[in-house]
């Protein structure tokens, strides 16, 4: 199982909440990464953590002034979100984003709400794909016990596409029995973010939710 | 064959433009449609043409100032194109979009530029796709003859996800030379706009382009 | 006073309530507008009302599948909304569609939040702008009750920068006193939504709006 | 005058212009910034150069994945670009950004086509507005010599709304004499981005700009 803590914009100390995940991940001999802000990637990098972006652009070098360049972003990243129900992308932009990033070397997870568009987006060649629906993200309420029907319906639905598409399941996680539920319904990984990300100890929170593994 | 005929925002004469297709489709036994601006499907439509909308928005009644409803879309056309290269929507927001448009009764088209994105589009469910390579749109080179690979990979791509999904080429399309090309490539439609909508005579544009059927 | 209801996107009946906008209008001798999907502008027009879009493009004649072009909506409008708060466009885009729709004869109202963006979206030159606290729409409250500095602060924002712009408010507004209030704030139009477009009467709430006037 | 140097999605060595910026600036006693990718503030502000995001966005402190955050931002930088004809934002979202911006501690510098526009980028009170041509970006001909009436036209249209914010130019600018007619036409400032960015040697390319200060 692959943990992926996303920081969002939260107010919240990135460096140290990357340290922790670095240490749980060597403890536990469990893939966890941490997804700050663009601008705090060389801090969270430089913890040893693995460490995704939440974003890239759809371009390649050139005159993009205010763009996420995943050449840029690959510098200190190893992979990326894509998509995240908080930063939809045009069908042609994710195509052209999973392109980006995947010839700058990341990792690409992208994101979508249901089976079908999980099926879209595994149709556009990435790593990974990940169902969350928006109705679920931060209440605490596990998919994986509030719509288990959606995530083994991804799964399914990504695997008719393309069988080397892992699968993650997100919204509402945040304890190691969450883990192994989507585990349970066939997810090879979980995104979480307010469960680490606004824990009074987020070290604690992420031995929690790789204890089980 | 189906042959799809997108004015755009071409200043022309939306109402005699869709007599001659009504005509046309009449005399070959040939499916015509026209795409007319939202503000013309009346007139369009009152012509007895088969009416399609160019755009509908990504939502059911509410408080949406300025979108395109789908229900009063359907007062008018029959069915709708999506996600056209000049109009781009976000992956969510076209699954929304083909669902709107198919419970208020209107056919879908989405469009998309490779075989990788019709693939993903096929996915969302909607009645057809369409592939348009941007780079083609506009120019009169037939993507039949440009470039017949990315007709073909759309076909297949198509027909693994779901069989029962059309697909129709567009970019470049102007000759009834190049539906039949394109007919012999798979692709059971044709889009195209300024072959007709520019044309000095677009009766007799529409007659060539039906000619060959 | 001008009196401009927006149909959004909601379930009635727009030919009717277009019918009731005019007989008030005569009767009472207040300019009353009707802004419907733009599909159905045709069928509001008819009726002799006024006629407003709820949007236009930032374009003119040419390639672009979607947009709803500012000649087209002319056939049938007097006027356009521009930057409602569902359809916040880009400063350039603003820009660009205030001049389109000029050019094509519509009236102009630009919506926009606070007096701050009243003041940038007077520079464009439209021929009124109109505040409108998000937060209010569709509450009931009246933006004049709930927030009477923001209403006067706009018409002196708007004033400041150019004094032939009119100033309309919007936001909760369903009953004539609330266009009175309106009135004595400085603004000379009120725009509103359900309360006449959700009415069970929209004809006895329309003579409620202007039967102070 | 301030010479603000936007990298864009360049494949350029960001930490080697900026160190030449910085040795640049302090030699001849000029402001000169150089706003490079997101993720390269770090290194960009470890050179002791005044450093300039190209972008943040319209939020505060939250659940906006994939948003560039004015506070992780100002942890490096010491201002923004906003609006870039690259990245243009809706109004209300510039009002956003430049309010966020300023609460974090950034300069703001909102970018605009024409003097109308720069009016309205002046009424959302940012610290300076820059008036740049669209047509002319990456042209190597200088907006002062090509269309001398926008910059005269935007320092008195800033001027008009509030005569505290001060007004830069871009566009075509490449070498110092640029500069020196950028000011002579009532600027305090320049953005360039390929004169330096794109330059065989940067270094030379900078001190060329500032000579004539």
């Amino acid at each position: 199982m692959f943990v992926l803590v996303n920081l969002k914009a939260y107010d919240c100390d990135a460096a140290a909440i990357a340290r922790a995940a670095a240490d749980v991940a060597d403890d536990a001999g469990v893939r966890v990464a941490v997804a700050p802000q663009t601008a705090e990637l060389s801090v969270v990098a430089e913890t040893g953590v693995e460490t995704f972006a939440q974003h890239v652009s759809p371009v390649d070098h050139g005159s993009h002034t205010g763009s996420t360049l995943a050449a840029a972003v690959a510098e200190y990243a190893d992979g990326t979100l894509c998509n995240h129900s908080e930063r939809r992308l045009r069908l042609a932009d994710i195509d052209a984003a999973v392109d980006a990033a995947g010839s700058a070397g990341l990792e690409t997870v992208v994101c979508a709400n249901n089976p079908r568009q999980i099926a879209a987006a595994a149709a556009l060649g990435p790593d990974a794909v990940a169902v969350e629906p928006p109705e679920l993200i931060g209440t605490g309420t596990p998919v994986s016990a509030a719509d288990p029907d959606i995530v083994e319906g991804a799964v399914a639905a990504a695997g008719d596409v393309d069988p080397s598409v892992d699968v993650y399941c997100g919204a509402g996680i945040s304890a190691g029995e969450d883990v192994l539920a989507a585990r349970d319904l066939g997810a090879s990984g979980v995104l979480l973010a307010s469960g680490v990300a606004k824990a009074d100890d987020p070290r604690a929170a992420l031995e929690d939710l790789v204890s089980g593994l």
